[in-house]
């Protein structure tokens, strides 16, 4: 099968959005197998979404319109459609409920023109929008199989995975399952490099390697009539996969590293403090995001000027005279300073050159980690990162994060 | 005048990129008075690139090819541009040493299919490539205007502004100059209720107002054949604007709120600390992305829980015991003790609920800034946020900048 996506709507065309929903689009409809040939953006205009609706049909064994859905006049996509199929517009019982619940719930008037969008092309099915208001409609036509979605993204993906997807699949008699693994401290062409062959001679599953934000992902996709045969298939290639890279492996899913750590810290019942010079509190905020965390944490100290870790983190006026700031015996310090000031099970302390200049003779990206409370001693790991200041210090959060998901790992073996 | 998008690569349609270049395009052309009225992407396939090529031509005026202009085997748009205007590829000698020295600054082998990016198309202008190595090309056919630009944003971008642009408005002997106005504190829907009547009314300049991240930006924008006159006009039209909402105005141009921050504190020569609960180094963080902030700054403290606020930042027991970690006698406190334990000019302090569940009884979004430092008295600003757990954390933090901005007035008209 394949597919043309029609995006409508003026303000993709003023620039003020991108059409981020063709991308997800497209990348969904790759994982089944149906192959994307053309995007298109036309703005709210009935003239131009009839001829590139035309044009699409005749080229396209499926069309996805998306956008144009809404309440006011300039939401044209269901009667340009309507037009095109020759079919009328009808109220559907179903979208009008869930409507008038939606305001309900909100407490909110219902305007006229919201019953508008309770109206679906005569003979479509009816896909659900379970975050927000305008019914999506699939239907079969002449030419081509037609769906019309609702343009913004938090509407759109839940429908497609919920609603659309299925039905998608449902032609073909198979379902699709995937595992995502998620890798750290290997770029993206050195993964594939280690797996060239299997990526090359993939079928079913398919391994599909993934950059984003610094971290890898490999996400393994399966064809298949039965879940349990499905798991082997996953399994099976998750073994050979693992066997080569699995020391950059951390995790599943959708799952990042700093929120992995936060699950791990729960689970193993311990908090943690930091001591951040260059870092100066990305660490702690990010750590944060995550709701619960005060189970985990106390407090941090960001120590920017080498006063302040004299003062407030006592780190040694001996070393910072004899190594200098940014030197392992100051992340050594740092990180065990911190932790019993902060009285936390483990202290991580973050020094180093974020750049643009170089400092104490030491050049940008030159960064050390210190993590207390696992042994008696105090591990320090030595990084040079790249990039420009912003990167380097958003690297160095991901690398102590996975440095201490680590040792919670060899940590949680000896208990 | 109205313009097509055409961008060229199959990793636009597997969903692996968006299609960023169709909203940075269409942006500028609408500046600039082009009306795009229609964004394709196509694969690297000629078949259907000549296929839309021939459509865009017969409808627009100025069609512009993105992508596909690299030095492998699936770059053909050039090739397939040729055969459209019916005219053959010579070398470029220009662009073929552009290319050259490309090689050499960074000392790399350049290989013979590099030669064939110096190719362009017989009679067009040259547009040069100012961030790599591909030209970009320019030429009139009998239909229409013809634009070829590199896939890369960073490479399009620079091309747009400096070679492109020019072009377009060569013709009708105008130039454009912008300027930015900033605001925070007041939506988007406000700001245009507000200035309603001028915004219908505009006709040169132009007001276009822009909401991003919870700041809202008003871009003027004048058509003009002599630089002063535009002056006088920008001038004139902003009198207009801040007479209604410069209460909420702190500034010009791409700089954002915590930038001005930097900017400002560095030139009154003044040091800052901060005392962060629910925000937890999300400040200072902040605060660090820009270089040279040692100037400034000195360190902070994450008091996330009520110990480390009693015995590191000294929060009198008897201020948690009565009013709660989040009030406003805590944020006195947080800010004034930060300040005299980090030995700074000014100390803000940032206590609230950042949520989802709520504490002390208070709702999420309830959040307590103060600064100390400016006055004898320590001044809290109470406000009540919306949003998630981080766009609460993220407001909070706009807020305090937009606040100490406000109190840096202040205290540089009493100097």
């Amino acid at each position: 099968m394949n597919a043309e996506i029609i995006a409508v709507g003026s303000e993709l065309l003023l620039g003020q959005i991108t059409n981020t929903n063709a991308q997800y689009l497209s990348k969904q409809l790759a994982e089944i197998g149906v192959d994307v040939y053309v995007h298109t953006v036309v703005g709210d205009n009935e003239k131009r979404l009839a001829e590139s609706l035309e044009l699409a049909s005749e080229r396209a064994d499926l069309v996805i319109l998306t956008g144009g859905l809404g309440p006011t006049k300039d939401d044209l996509t269901k009667q340009t459609a309507a037009i095109f199929c020759g079919r009328t517009l009808v109220h559907d019982e179903a979208a009008l409920e869930s409507i008038t619940s939606y305001f309900e719930k909100r407490n909110r008037p219902m305007s006229p023109n919201n019953r508008k969008q309770a109206l679906v092309i005569e003979g479509s099915t009816v896909l659900t929008n379970h975050t927000g208001m305008a019914p999506g409609m699939y239907l079969e036509t002449e030419k081509c199989k037609l769906v019309l979605m609702p343009g913004p993204p938090r509407e759109l993906q839940p429908m497609f995975e919920m609603e659309l997807k299925p039905k998608l699949l449902d032609g073909s008699g198979t379902a699709i399952t995937s595992r995502v693994l998620r890798y750290f401290g290997i770029g993206e062409s050195q993964l594939e490099t280690d797996l060239e062959d299997l990526i090359d001679a993939q079928t079913n599953p398919t391994i599909a390697p993934l950059a984003s934000h610094g971290e890898v992902k490999l996400r393994l996709t399966v064809k298949h009539t039965d879940a349990n045969e499905a798991e082997r298939l996953l399994d099976e290639t998750e073994r050979l996969i693992q066997d080569r890279v699995g020391e950059h492996f951390y995790g599943y899913g959708e799952i990042g590293l700093m929120e992995q750590l936060v699950i791990q810290l729960k689970k193993a019942g311990l908090t943690i403090s930091a001591a951040e010079s260059f870092t100066a509190g990305l660490f702690t905020s990010g750590l944060t995001a995550f709701k619960g965390t005060s189970a985990i944490f106390n407090g941090g100290i960001s120590a920017y000027s080498a006063e302040v870790k004299e003062n407030l983190l006592q780190v040694s006026k001996e070393t910072i005279k004899q190594s200098g700031v940014v030197s392992e015996a100051c992340a050594v310090e740092m990180a065990s300073n911190v932790r019993k000031i902060m009285s936390a099970d483990i202290g991580v302390s973050f020094t180093g050159v974020a750049g643009p200049d170089a400092q104490e003779g030491k050049d940008p990206g030159t960064v050390f980690i210190g993590i207390a409370g696992f042994d008696q001693q105090t591990v320090v790991f030595p990084i040079q990162l790249s990039g420009n200041r912003q990167a380097i210090r958003e690297r160095a959060v991901k690398y102590s994060c996975f440095y201490l998901l680590n040792e919670l790992k060899r940590w949680n073996a000896t208990q």
